[in-house]
């Protein structure tokens, strides 16, 4: 496994970066766009050309590992090895002229998460996490902030598709965003995920979003010291379809707890 | 005036320019924060630099022109020409390692937006609006976008310090957000009137924020077919130290206006 990892590092970090490269060259050009569902979601030729790229690097490497990537769908193996593969997260920010996406891509051994790269081209920004290895920015090690006053952190918020109007969903959003000092919603969860295991930001706030974004980031984050739990204060392990999830430093589980369960209650924060 | 304004264009950009490629070899440094108020805003040795390569290379044109910038304040001269800068728009952002900032000049003639300059360093977007000339984004003319349908809008919100837990503001705030595809808060204010003016985005409501930062924005959107009115409608002119603004394609002002008015009014939107 050991060997596997060292391989499968090199090969996403190269995928992800050539990937991202393509991505931004094609930024700020006129590029067709294309509506996939009825949330508005945007699909554009750099997710299909950052795919095609992530996909046949890692194929050719790998040839009996399971692929699972965001436009394409799943590649029809079956094996211990399962490659999630989100070409271009933050395709409405791309196709809008919003520098803020990246390429990214997570391994999982028997649905663990074991490697987890996500790029960031418009920063030049390569975020890596291997299994037990810790998290690197730039070969750099990174690791969580910790503030000690809730009133001063940023929290990030992550949701999704389905759930931009329901109740507990707004009530929940709206709550964190009088209570800490700043909410970020970026639109774009694997730079989420990647800021606060770089302790740019404090906290996340995850409210029924699954998605190939997902386990790169919360090995990330727990590579980088942070926990991850579900909204009574469990342990996050494994797989979920439809997580609500909090991550943050150790020290601060219990005011998060209490931030997302008052705020659940609608508990009144004016 | 069109000597002038030709030459104070050429410094502008030319000193944004330089501003900007300052502020970006200093992202992602170690660099030293300071808290400048009670608020939390943050001033960094990157605000500072790029301050003093603006300011500098502006009074060597135009001596006899009043200055005033963000840090250093006003330059104690008087004249009918003042120039607003802001050095480092989104320093909140720059300090926690969020790609999104600009430097950014504005010229005012006898309290009239003459000229508006704001460079994207990590986009490499210069945006310049000329008073009756339109608005160029890297050399091409960009104009307003116009979307028949606002629950398919890009609304982005602009506040002041004061107001982030004043109740109209949240209510307002809270109603957008629930009624527009999506409102974003970028903490760039100079990058959301250019986007606006780009036709990135739909549409702005400005709560109660004034600043160096806005009056380059108005110009932005107004030479690029936009209109900006206050909250009762009325068309925006000149200058106001407590602003309540909406910024929109003249087709949907309407529409826009009824946003807000309901938002204020409370209207459950649920």
């Amino acid at each position: 496994m050991r060997t596997l990892l060292i391989d499968a590092k090199k090969v996403a970090e190269q995928a992800v970066r050539e990937a991202g490269a393509s991505i931004k060259s094609l930024f700020d050009q006129a590029i067709q766009i294309h509506e996939k569902d009825e949330f508005g979601d945007l699909v554009t030729e750099a997710d299909f050309l950052a795919e095609k790229i992530i996909v046949e690097k890692i194929g050719k490497v790998f040839p009996d590992h399971q692929i699972h990537s965001e436009e394409a769908g799943d590649n029809g193996l079956e094996s211990d090895w399962l490659w999630q593969i989100d070409p271009l997260d933050g395709t409405n920010n791309f196709a809008m002229g919003f520098p803020v996406f990246s390429a990214s891509v997570a391994l999982l051994y028997k649905r663990e998460p074991v490697l987890g790269v996500t790029y960031e081209p418009m920063a030049d920004r390569l975020y890596t996490a291997v299994l037990g290895e810790g998290t690197l920015c730039n070969e750099k090690r990174i690791e969580m902030n910790r503030k000690p006053d809730m009133s001063r952190l940023t929290v990030a918020w992550i949701q999704g598709h389905q759930v931009q109007n329901e109740e507990k969903a707004v009530k929940l959003r709206h709550y964190i965003d009088v209570t800490c000092k700043r909410m970020i919603r970026l639109w774009a969860p694997t730079l989420q995920w990647a800021m606060l295991a770089k302790g740019d930001i404090d906290g996340i706030v995850l409210y029924n979003s699954e998605g190939d974004d997902l386990y790169g980031g919360l090995l990330m984050v727990k590579e980088a010291g942070g926990i991850i739990f579900d909204f009574s204060g469990k342990e996050f392990q494994g797989m979920n379809s439809e997580p609500y999830l909090i991550a943050c430093h150790p020290e601060q589980k219990e005011a998060f707890l209490k931030l997302v369960q008052d705020g659940l209650r609608g508990f009144n924060a004016q």
